[in-house]
C-alpha cells in the first residue's frame, strides 16, 4: 500500500504512518483499529461523491483486515454500512453475505442483515427467506431473543398473525434465556387462534376425542370448543414445561460464558474448562443441531485453540456420513484460525486427508508448513512416513536424503532426520547393517547433537546377542561410548547421562570383569570433580543437547 | 528387656513405661534420652554401691542406645563418667576407647578422653601417647584448640619447655580458628629456646652461612647468634603467613557450618551445599590427609545422607591402594548409618565387593537387603545381573523365576520380574521367540501391571521387519494392543498413554491404510467422552498403573 497515492497531504501522510504500522504488525489488532477509522474518515467521512482512491483505499483496508479477522462481526457491519454509503444496497448485502459466511453464529450479524433487508427489500418473501436462513443459523442460541424479536416485529408489520403465532410455536421448543417471555405471548395468542392452529392435526384429533368421553353428554359446541382448548392448553403448559427444564439445565454453563464474542487476547481456564463441560453436556443430551451449533459459538471465542477445533474434527468424525462436515472443519482451523506456528492440528488434517484418500492434498499440507518452517523436525518426519506408507521405503530414505542435502535445514534437524533414515533401514528394511554404516558414516558432522548420539547408542544397546557374540558386541558398544566421552562436543550433562545408559548396560549385559569397568566409570562419571574425567564444557559453548530429549530410534513419541 | 525385676515399685513401673516407649519407637532420639536419665537416676544415682540389677540395666541401656546412635559423643562421655561411678578406670576407659572408635573425629570426645587420663594414669610416657593418637584424629581439625590446650596444659604441669615447644612448632603450621594465639605464644618462646629447637639442622646451617656472608667480618659469636636469631625469626615469619592464607581461605566455609555435631534432625539446603563446597574446595587442594578428615567431620553431620558417603567413597576409590579404606566406607555407610530404605549404597556397595572379587559378600550383601524389603525391584534385578554375570544367564532365569513363584514377593514386584526374564532370554539368549513365549504365558497374571503391558508392547515394536513379514508384525502388536485395550485392567491414562504409542508405530511402521486405522484410534482415545470408547476406571479401583514409569525392555535406566 506503500506506493498508493493518497489525497490530502497531511491525511496521506497519516495513513502512511498507519499503513505502515500495519505492515510492521499485521497481528496487532489495535493498529488495524486505528487505520480502518482512519480510511473511514477520509476527504471528511466517505459518501458516494468520495474520490474513487479514498473508496478503494477503505475497500482494500477492509478486506485485508477482515481477511485476517473474519470473527470481528462488528467490522462486517461497519463495512456493510460504509458499502451502503458509497456503492448502495447490493454492495451493502454482498459484504453482509460475506460477513454470515465468514461467522455463521453472529446472532447480531444476522439480526443487522435481517434489519438491514427489511429496509431495503419491499418482497416480503425475500426477507422471509432470509430470516429462514437466519433462524436456521442462529435460532438455537441461548441469547438468540433480538434475532426472533426482529423476525415477530417485522411479521406485526405485515399484520401477518399467523405468521407471528407459527414463529412462537416454533420459538417455545427452544431452550433460551427469554423462553417465558415467549411462551407468555404465546399463551394469550393461542387464545384468539383457530384451533387448526394451536396443535398437530392429529393431536388434536385425540383431544377432541377424549374430550369427548370425558365431559357430560349434550354439550353445545361452543362448551365442547371451550374444553377441548382447556385440553389444549394444557398440552402446552407440558411444551413450557420441557423448555423450562432444558433452560435450566444450560443456564449453568451459559452464565459461565463470560465472552461470548472473538478477540485476539487468551481466554482464561476457567472459561476453557467451562467450554469443555458445556460441550461433554451437549453432547451427552445427544442432538446432532445443538452439539455442532455450540461448537460453532465455541469456537468464535476459543478460535486460536486447536484443542477444541480437534475435538469438533474428532466429534464430527465419529457422527455418520459426515466426510465433508470434518473437512470443513479441519480447512478452517488451518487456513483461518490456527497460527501455523502450531502445526499439530495440520498434520492432524493431512492424515485426514490420507485416510480419504487424497494423498497429494497431504503432501501439500506438509510442503506449506514447511515453506513457513523448513526445519520443523516433526513436520519432515509426518511427511517422511506418509511418503513410506503411500510409496515404499526407498521413496522415504531419498526424502530425507534430499532434506540432509539440503541448505534450509539447520544441523539440529538434520540429525533427527539422519536418525530416521537408519531408523527406516533398521527397523523396516531389517538391516542392522546398514543402519550402522549410516551412523558411522554420518557421526562426524553431528558432534554436538544429543539426539544423534542417545539414537546411536540405544541402536547398539538394542541389539540382540547370543553369548557367541557378547564380546564383540561390548567392543562396539564401548566404542560408541568412547567416542561420546572424548570426540563428541555434548554437555558434559548429556555425556552424564548416556554414560549412565552405558553403565545400565554393563550391568544387564556385561561379563565377569563388568563390575570393574562400571565401578571405575562411576567414579569418573559420579565423582567429585576432582577425580570426575568428563570435560566440563562452558555454557557459553555451542550445545545442540540442550534441545530435545533422548531420541532412541523407537516408538516412545 | 520387659521381662527384667527392677527395684522400687514406683520407680521400677516409670522404668518399664519409658523401656516400653523405646521398643515403640526405637528411632526416636527423645525417648532415649529419657530412658538414659532414668538409668542413670536409679536408687537414688548409680553408685559403686548400686545394685548388680541398676547397674546392669544401666549398661545394656547405654550399649543399645549407643549401637543406635554412636555418633553421640556426649553420651560416651555420660557413660564413662558413670563406669568411673560404678566400676573405675578400666572400665571407663573400655568406653572412652569404643566412644573414639565410634566418632574418630570429634574433638570434644578425645579431650575428654585425654583430660581423664591426665587425672587416672601416672605415666607420662601412656598419657603422651594418647595424646599423639589424638593429634593424629583431631589434631587438624578448625576448632583443634580444646584438645591442644589440653595438651599444652599436661606438659606445662610436667615443667617440660622442649615439649611445649616441639607442640607449638607443630601446630602453628595447622591452618585453625586459633592460629594467631599459638603462633605469638610460639614466637615468644623461641627467643628462650636454644638454636636447634628453631628451625631442621639443614635450614640451620643454611641460615648461619647466609648470615656470615651479609654482615660484616669480625663480628662476636654474641653478635652472630643475634643475627642469626633475626634470620630464623623472618622465617618463622613465612610459615604465619602461609598458615594464616590457609585459615582464610577455609574461614568462608567453616563459618557457615551451623552444625558440626550428629542429630537425627535433616541438615538444611544451604548446609548440605556448604558442604559440597568446603569437599570441592579441600580436594582441589589435594592433601590426602585433610580431605579425609574433611569427610569425617561431613559424615558425623550428615551420616544420614548417602549423597556423602558415596561422594567419599568414590573420591577414595581414586586414591592408590586404598582398597581397604573404600571398603570401610561402603561398611559403616551400610552397616551403621544410611537407613536400609535406601538401598542405593548397599547395592553399590556389593558392586564394589563384586570388583573386588568377593562374589560371595555382593550376595550377601543383596540378600540382607530383601530380608527387611522382601520385595524391593532394584534389589532383585541388581541380584539377577549379579548373578548372571558370575554364573550366566541360566543361574538368573533360576533366580528371577525363584522369586516369582515366591509368596514373599507381591505382584507388581513379580510383573517386574517377568519382564527381566524376558529381557534376558531376548536380549542376552537372543531368542525374541522365547521372550515372546514368557510374555504370553504370564499376561494373564498381571492384567493391572502397567511395567508389564507397556513392556511387553514396546518388545514387539522392538522387532525389526523386512517388508515380508510387515501384515504379520502388525497383526502382532495389533492383538496386544487389543488385549490392553479390552482384557487389561490397566488405568484408562495408562491405555491411552499405550495407544498412542501403538498410533505412533502405526504411522512410523503401518501400510497405506494405516492412516485409516489412526484416524479411527485418534477418535477412540483422544475424542471427547461422548465418541471416546475407553472404559474409564472408577479412581477407587486397583490400579498398579501409577507406580513406575513405563518399562521398557532396554537401557533407559
Amino acid at each position: 500500500m506503500a506506493d498508493y497515492d493518497y489525497g490530502g497531504d497531511a491525511e496521506q501522510a497519516e495513513l502512511k504512518k498507519l499503513a505502515a504500522d500495519v505492515d510492521a504488525n499485521p497481528d496487532e489488532f489495535e493498529v488495524w483499529e486505528k487505520l480502518v477509522a482512519a480510511v473511514e474518515g477520509q476527504e471528511g467521512g466517505l459518501t458516494r461523491n468520495s474520490s474513487s482512491q479514498a473508496i478503494t483505499l477503505a475497500r482494500e483496508t477492509y478486506d485485508r483486515f477482515l481477511a485476517k479477522f473474519p470473527l470481528f462481526f462488528g467490522y462486517w457491519k461497519k463495512y456493510a454500512d460504509m458499502e451502503m454509503k458509497v456503492a448502495g444496497t447490493e454492495a451493502a448485502e454482498m459484504v453482509y453475505e460475506r460477513g454470515v459466511a465468514s461467522i455463521t453464529s453472529s446472532v447480531d450479524l444476522w439480526a443487522n442483515y435481517c434489519a438491514f433487508k427489511v429496509e431495503t427489500s419491499h418482497d416480503s418473501d425475500v426477507i422471509r427467506d432470509l430470516f429462514e436462513r437466519a433462524a436456521n443459523s442462529v435460532g438455537l442460541d441461548f441469547l438468540a431473543h433480538p434475532f426472533w424479536d426482529k423476525c415477530l416485529e417485522f411479521e406485526e408489520r405485515m399484520d401477518a398473525h399467523d405468521k407471528i403465532f407459527a414463529i412462537l410455536s416454533r420459538v417455545i421448543h427452544i431452550p433460551m434465556h427469554q423462553y417465558a417471555r415467549y411462551f407468555e405471548r404465546y399463551q394469550q395468542m393461542s387464545m384468539q387462534r383457530p384451533l387448526s392452529e394451536l396443535a398437530e392435526p392429529e393431536d388434536l384429533a385425540r383431544f377432541r376425542k377424549e374430550v369427548e368421553m370425558a365431559g357430560p353428554q349434550g354439550r353445545s359446541d361452543f362448551e365442547l370448543e371451550r374444553d377441548l382448548r382447556t385440553r389444549i392448553a394444557a398440552s402446552h403448559h407440558e411444551i413450557f414445561q420441557v423448555t423450562q427444564t432444558e433452560t435450566t439445565k444450560r443456564w449453568t454453563y451459559e452464565q459461565e460464558i463470560k465472552r461470548p464474542y472473538f478477540h485476539v487476547t487468551e481466554l482464561d481456564d476457567a472459561q476453557i474448562a467451562n467450554w469443555r463441560k458445556y460441550l461433554d453436556f451437549e453432547e451427552h443430551e445427544g442432538s446432532y443441531q445443538r452439539v455442532a451449533f455450540l461448537y460453532e459459538r465455541c469456537l468464535v471465542t476459543a478460535a486460536r485453540y486447536e484443542e477444541f477445533w480437534l475435538r469438533y474434527a474428532r466429534w464430527m468424525l465419529a457422527q455418520k456420513d459426515k466426510q465433508q462436515e470434518v473437512r470443513n472443519i479441519y480447512e478452517r482451523a488451518s487456513c483461518l484460525h490456527v497460527p501455523i506456528a502450531e502445526p499439530a492440528i495440520r498434520l492432524q488434517y493431512a492424515r485426514f486427508e490420507e485416510m480419504s484418500g487424497r494423498v497429494d492434498v497431504a503432501e501439500a499440507i506438509h510442503e506449506e508448513i514447511l515453506s513457513v518452517l523448513p526445519s520443523h523436525i516433526e513436520t519432515l518426519k509426518s511427511w517422511g512416513n506418509l511418503i513410506r506408507r503411500q510409496h515404499g521405503v526407498d521413496a522415504a530414505v531419498a526424502h530425507y536424503c534430499n532434506f540432509i542435502d539440503s541448505p534450509d535445514c539447520d544441523t539440529p534437524t538434520k540429525a533427527a532426520l539422519v536418525v530416521e533414515w537408519a531408523r527406516l533401514v533398521w527397523k523396516v528394511k531389517g538391516s542392522a547393517e546398514e543402519a550402522r554404516a549410516i551412523m558411522q558414516k554420518q557421526q562426524h558432522w553431528y558432534l554436538d547433537s544429543r539426539p544423534f548420539w542417545s539414537a546411536y547408542l540405544l541402536f547398539e544397546l538394542d541389539q540382540p546377542t547370543g553369548a557367541a557374540t557378547e564380546a564383540e558386541h561390548h567392543q562396539r558398544i564401548k566404542a560408541i561410548h568412547d567416542e561420546i566421552q572424548q570426540k563428541s562436543r555434548l554437555h558434559s550433562s548429556t555425556i552424564k547421562e548416556l554414560s549412565h545408559i552405558y553403565m545400565e548396560y554393563l550391568l544387564e549385559r556385561g561379563t565377569e570383569d563388568a563390575a570393574k569397568e562400571y565401578m571405575r566409570l562411576d567414579q569418573e562419571v559420579n565423582g567429585p570433580a576432582s577425580v570426575s574425567t568428563i570435560r566440563k564444557l562452558k555454557d557459553e559453548d555451542k550445545d545442540m543437547s540442550a534441545n530435545g530429549q533422548l531420541a532412541p530410534l523407537r516408538y516412545t513419541g
